[in-house]
């Protein structure tokens, strides 16, 4: 992972010459932002016997707290995240690295941190967007990151069942590498799946670029370890139950504030022998929505089901570089047909070829009789090859001095164009001083509603660019939770939504929360400041 | 309801001769234990000021402490209670009967009983059989049954997001009454589907006998109201949420512990234009399952789908009473083609016709791969027909001296036989003085396992009826327990299953669900005895 970016900095691109021109037009290039070439970290507040302590445990070897190791674990990859790595403020830093080598001496870390008042910050992939892995220290001297990559195995699969059981620090592609050899795959796609982990999907309740076919992740998660400083959990005994209260779901998705995942076993599926993705236009917004609900109702759904709101699709057909002949030809074939200012959809289907095919026919049947174009798969396989790129353009957009940052919920199928638009206006609003492009997609379709998903693009204010971002996100938190829907689809709490959490179950279901961590961490070390709003002091 | 056995007694049909022949040549009958015409019941304990004030809240008629009112809320429907009901020992009796009329009066109940100290029973439809609505009065002075048939109203229906907003009153067949002037169905059909009530089915994480396609309640529940002594808690926004623990899914299956679900958001469906459901022989248990989990995992599985083991068939097919030249025939043909000892499913699909008709295509191709023999709609008619009776023939049973109970679990698939024949065994070692015919099927199918569900069938001990089942029932949970299986697939604990709750989810699992309770009923006045293990002294 780049120090102030994503991935390997030999992927980026860089702009073409179009989306400069685009950019200049629409949205303006402030002052470029480049990463800060030095760095300086405060020094370790570890105390020695802590550090001691935690180097027993694992061994020195797997005890870090030299600069790099404490720069590469000091945030996630939000927008905010990446302004603060490229001006080099890590006054936030973890003070050491902590990675051990199983769940034993996970355990046995959460003991001593909590003996010795050192927070933990667990630390899988270190791709979230809402500040998870920010190394808080909360009320206690010193941080730690704990850091699972080496909890990265395979335990077991079943064929029988469909379900393998993973370690934490298992990557996306690792994940899908060791389930190739069984011919499974486990299917779950979000955009930050070639660096995030399946800990950390579980943490957050991820969701994947297939969850309208494969679920979310939370779905695919039938039993889990976690351990915490009061001990062992292992929860999800067969195939469903109704022995009291959900603790399996809990824990899914308790953001490391309650536990940290030590295993976790997921539904699987074979390999599908064909993936089609392909394009169809819709002459509106609410065409597109229609046509998505009755498929998802009627059961009959794509496992892919991506639907793009006019300002998305005129700014994905503006970026997609068809300038030449033949793009002019498809603009001119839409418009004739009365596609202009008209919403494109992405639809995939994965599995055997002859179910892909029925699966696929019943589908198309269903767009086209709300209006649907099919224009055929060249759309479909340029997202599927791009389908992991955001990040990289967003480092691009950065260095151009764009603000660029995408927020999420969802809601369902009656208030959903009420909530887009509600957001939409919020953001325009909050950031008119620097008038921005506010795109929205629907990407996860379910019986009785949607997920909303914004990309917010502005010229970024050079004096103020965090205030900037942070005045037009409150703005967007207000209008989600005034519209009755949820504070975040898949992107999870952190602490960017830590304080919103009480609109969300009320103050008595925070409390809940709270009596829960009190149980299993009850020196409070773990994930300080993230997923539980601030206690008044 | 019968005070002393189910629903309408003008619905019993008696056992039929050829039942009571092969009673006697398989079971043997016991004494028969008739319903006691005394019953005794203890004076009300409810203090006269803690009256006074349930009275101010609901009003002087809707608070009972007549015999008839405690008598008709003493225990639920197990082979338990109904052995206590007959012999009228009903030195459990709620001490009072409240009837709130809303949310805000329960609320309001749930507050005096807190400070008052009177435990507090919520009473849907009394159905349960595990003990859920037992009326225990723990550590304090008095019980109340807090009886919400009042609440029966459908708040609202969204036709667009295909749910609906129910109080928690409301029974089955009122709610789908409901539900079809809009054109919708709620698709939930427990055994119990004729007297339980929806907020009974949220509080259980019921499963009905089309969940396979329906989805089980658990998973059609999209939000609920909660009001407890600590206040309300209202959850579920979106359509999916990853704003931290699935809180929604800690309060469903609290079974009153917690709370009282005072509304609840469930999916609806258009009501299904067909309802075919037809049988399907297959030559063993084996292949059976291995039909049922294709089907499942290939994502083709009927909406019902039942598979009986060879002895379930057995007794089927002799209590069918085709004894006939009709019958005769059937068989020669079944053991003709290699079925005998073969294993009987009931399929079935609901839905648009054309719809149904592909579905039922591709299941009937999937089962006849397995060996499946289709053999038409008379089978399924008869099931569907009877499909709510098993209970009345349960009172037939009793007053013919036998015992009778069931009892479920799930398993993955791997596990699923495994579990099968271990419980088999622990219940015919316990009963081996009276031998049990033991039978089993599989109703409910998910991607990585399936739900079995046993039945029992033995000649009664006269001197210790209650004995020899728990001594049954203990075996048989150890066995689950030992098998890596769930207590229960959709029984729920009530009192029965709580002993096993710390092998469900583990001591720490257990910690956690007693901190929720504390912070949601810090007077422990929420139906005692249930859900929670018994504390250590």
């Amino acid at each position: 992972m780049a120090l102030a970016g994503w991935g390997d900095p030999a992927r980026r691109h860089g702009l073409p010459s179009h989306a400069r021109r685009w950019l200049d037009r629409e949205v303006g290039r402030g002052t470029p932002s480049l990463p800060c070439p030095d760095v300086n970290l405060p020094p370790s507040a570890l105390p020695s016997a802590a550090r001691e302590a935690l180097a027993a445990v694992v061994g020195a070897e797997h005890l870090l707290d030299d600069d790099a190791a404490r720069h590469e674990r000091a945030a996630g990859r939000s927008y905010l995240d990446l302004l603060r790595l490229r001006a080099g403020r890590l006054d936030e830093a973890p003070d050491a690295v902590v990675l051990p080598a199983d769940a034993d001496q996970v355990e046995a870390v959460l003991r001593v941190c909590s003996t010795r008042g050192v927070a933990v910050v667990p630390f899988g992939g270190g791709t979230s967007v809402v500040g998870g892995v920010r190394p808080v220290r909360g009320r206690h001297a010193a941080v730690v990151a704990l850091d699972l990559r080496r909890l990265d195995r395979l335990l077991a699969v079943d064929p029988v069942s469909l379900t393998a059981v993973f370690e934490p620090g298992v990557r996306g592609p690792a994940a899908e590498a060791l389930l190739a050899g069984h011919g499974l795959t486990l299917g779950h796609l979000p955009q930050s799946y070639e660096h995030a982990s399946l800990g950390g999907y579980a943490a957050t309740r991820s969701a994947g670029q297939a969850s309208t076919g494969y679920g979310r992740f939370d779905e695919l998660v039938t039993a889990v370890e976690v351990r915490t400083p009061a001990g062992p959990l292992r929860l999800g005994r067969g195939a469903a139950s109704a022995a009291g209260p959900d603790l399996l779901g809990l824990l899914v998705g308790s953001e490391g504030a309650f536990g940290v995942v030590t295993s976790v076993t997921v539904r699987v599926r074979p390999v599908p022998a064909v993936r089609r993705y392909e394009g169809v236009f819709f002459r509106s917004w609410a065409a597109g929505c229609a046509a998505l609900r009755e498929l998802e109702q009627g059961g009959t759904a794509p496992d892919v089901a991506r639907l793009s709101d006019p300002d998305e699709t005129r700014v994905q057909l503006a970026l997609a570089g068809t300038g030449g002949a033949k793009g002019r030809l498809g603009r001119a074939v839409l418009a004739a047909r009365g596609y202009r200012g008209g919403c494109l959809a992405v639809l995939g289907w994965e599995g055997e070829p002859g179910v892909v095919r029925a699966r696929r026919r019943a589908t198309i049947a269903t767009a086209k009789a709300h209006g649907g174009f099919a224009v055929g798969t060249s759309v479909g396989q340029r997202w599927a090859a791009g389908r992991f790129d955001g990040p990289y353009l967003r480092d691009d957009l950065l260095d151009a001095g764009v603000l660029v940052e995408t927020l999420e919920t969802s809601a369902t199928w009656s208030e959903l164009d009420r909530t887009r638009e509600a957001v939409r206006a919020a953001l325009q609003h909050a950031l008119a001083g620097t008038p921005p492009t506010v795109m929205c997609h629907v990407s996860h379709l379910y019986r009785n509603g949607a997920s909303l998903y914004f990309t917010v693009l502005a010229r970024q204010d050079a004096d103020d660019p965090e205030g900037q971002w942070q005045r037009a996100k409150e703005a967007a938190s207000a209008a989600i939770v005034a519209a009755g829907a949820t504070i975040t689809h898949h992107h999870a709490v952190g602490t960017d939504h830590r304080a919103h959490l009480p609109a969300e179950v009320g103050e008595l279901g925070v409390a809940v929360l709270r009596a829960v961590k009190g149980v299993l961490d009850p020196a409070g070390v773990l994930n300080p400041g993230k997923l539980l709003p601030e206690e008044d002091a």
